[in-house]
């Protein structure tokens, strides 16, 4: 088959010593693929003054998918990058679907005592490009004691419903068939109301799937007190991030937490990023995790329809999750790159 | 000292029983009260069709306080009783405080497997009165693919304001003196920069104050992984919704939890209440827990000028907690609000 072109953008802090690892288990994985390089973030908008040129963004049009490392730096004031660089490609290149697993590996230390693997394995199907994060919103009289900031959630019958019809897809692929709308009905009562109405509507379309609804504050003690609950997740753009942060915490850690931003239509290339940030306070020591980003990489072999390699992947992370807890010395990000890449190489 | 005039919402499910229970070791305590109930909830709403009558929202003003169970029933459509009763009390009494503490006692068990009392001991000063709670929002073309639902925050400099002075005053008064603001002021743009720009502001006044922030995904993470960093925390509230859920699974469970819906201009009577629903599948059992009614009867007499009274009510509810964990037998409701009782009766 031919080769993939991916366009790569390191970004800042750990964001570059996670990719090279990533790419590293992409290479080792025996796929063919052409990278190209795009220096956006923190360092470029502090250079330039840019976050996404519109040039760049056509380019990237142009590409089979994007490895993102990851974005952002306290010097720059907070929203900039996250509204006109991260969420400008989200929605530009109509990432309806945030495709988030929950899963705790065999070997994993998880903070709650008594979950094994068995309790933690769940897919999050977060929505990507509408709710909260619409950027609808403005404020008056500011700074003034008669300020008023508002923010608006956006709701559309046409991205609720193409996102519930992927999370229902995803559940009939699974043994379970188990999917939950998490969301505030009771108190988001519009937006709330769409989105349960187009599951009910869905769920004729799909009878072998079981759905279930959850309260976003419930689901999220949940997430900690009965994981086992979940099978398949959809959920709005602000509850799907918080909710995939708790089972990023309950699943082994940030460092572990893999995403796709899809275009399950592909109109346009699809995005994988590890959940984690930055981490500026421990960039450049090597000490980062390439864990979430190889994980990502998978996904990202798994989405451009290389299911046997992207299995092969995942299988070499979950074999070095589990030599990890009897390891002596923690390793750089380098060595545990080097490691995965080994076994995957074979 | 007079008696303390209390209104009385039972509610509906379990409401009933662990209200008995709180009015139960009120009485235990020796702080005279008069209690009058008021039939608010799905049973009256079945009823007649009533969730919140004007003149009985003008007698409740009348009282020192209110205590109230639980309401809710699968029977009433998502929103009725929630905006109509109780958001609508919330808001018409202007309790822009919701006082949440997250605690864990020592005896409980946490499903964190490596967190002791020492490191989850934190109180969430929830907005109460405005942000996403606010009921602003609409829809068009519902039912058609045309659909659009929007959802809409109202912040205010005035409502923001007041809450954050009341969180920087309970920080003040505790050994830590930290506060954390939790927002998403990276996506949120206009009203996370209301909410930190009041937060910087009034950090000038309280010097002591140690201020922080964190992004409502990542705090919900560490309530998880390092619950101790928080000691106080200030949010909207949506997240502070989230969040002391979040807090309730991981100090012991959602019938340990209590909440103060706090007034503290004192312009008219506060309510308090268990953050725990109606539960109608275990209602009329005897298998609720009313420790959390019971903890909220403590914060209301804390806020009533009984803070001797208060202190003991909660130092029972601890001797009844450590008691617990050796027990062979669970205990029904009655009988856990007979043995706290019997404890403040001392
Ligand atoms: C950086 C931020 C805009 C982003 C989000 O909120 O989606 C991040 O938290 C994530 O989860 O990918
Ligand atoms: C019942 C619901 C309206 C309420 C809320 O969202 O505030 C509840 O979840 C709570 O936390 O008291």
């Amino acid at each position: 088959s031919s080769n993939i072109r991916l366009a790569v953008i390191p970004g800042d802090g750990i964001g570059t010593e996670v990719v090279a690892e990533g790419l590293k288990v992409l290479n080792a994985a025996g796929v063919k693929s052409e990278t190209t390089e795009y220096d956006l973030g923190a360092r470029r908008y502090h250079a330039s003054g840019e976050t996404l040129p519109d040039e760049v963004l056509d380019e990237l049009r142009g590409y089979d998918a994007i490895l993102l490392g990851a974005v952002g730096d306290p010097s720059v004031p907070p929203g900039v990058l996250e509204r006109e660089l991260l969420l400008r490609l989200r929605f530009e290149l109509d990432h309806y679907v945030n495709l988030r697993p929950v899963k705790l590996f065999p070997g994993v230390a998880t903070p709650l005592g008594q979950a094994g693997p068995e309790d933690i394995d769940m897919i999050v199907v977060r929505e990507g490009t509408e709710g909260p994060y619409a950027g609808a919103g403005g404020v008056m009289r500011r700074g003034t004691p008669h300020e008023i900031a508002t923010q608006e959630s956006l709701n559309t019958a046409y991205g609720v419903e193409r996102v519930v019809r992927y999370a229902f897809e995803k559940a009939l692929a699974r043994p379970r068939r188990k999917l939950t709308l998490v969301h505030k009905t009771n108190v988001l009562t519009y937006a709330g109301d769409l989105w349960a109405r187009t599951v009910d509507r869905l769920s004729l379309e799909f009878p072998e799937v079981e759905t279930d609804y959850c309260h976003v504050d419930a689901a999220s003690m949940f997430f900690v007190s009965q994981p086992q609950r979940f099978d398949v997740i959809v959920t709005d753009n602000l509850f799907g991030d918080i909710l995939t942060d708790i089972g990023a915490a309950v699943a082994g850690g940030i460092g572990l937490a893999a995403s796709g931003n899809v275009n399950p239509a592909r109109t346009a290339p699809s995005m994988f990023e590890p959940v984690h940030g930055s981490a500026p306070d421990i960039a450049g020591q090597g000490k980062a995790d390439p864990t979430a980003t190889i994980l990502s990489v998978a996904m990202l072999l798994d989405h451009l329809g290389h299911a046997g390699t992207a299995a092969r992947v995942e299988q070499a992370v979950a074999d070095d999750l589990v030599e990890r807890q009897s390891a002596w010395t923690a390793r750089s990000t380098r060595e545990i790159g080097d490691d995965i890449a080994a076994r995957v190489a074979g």
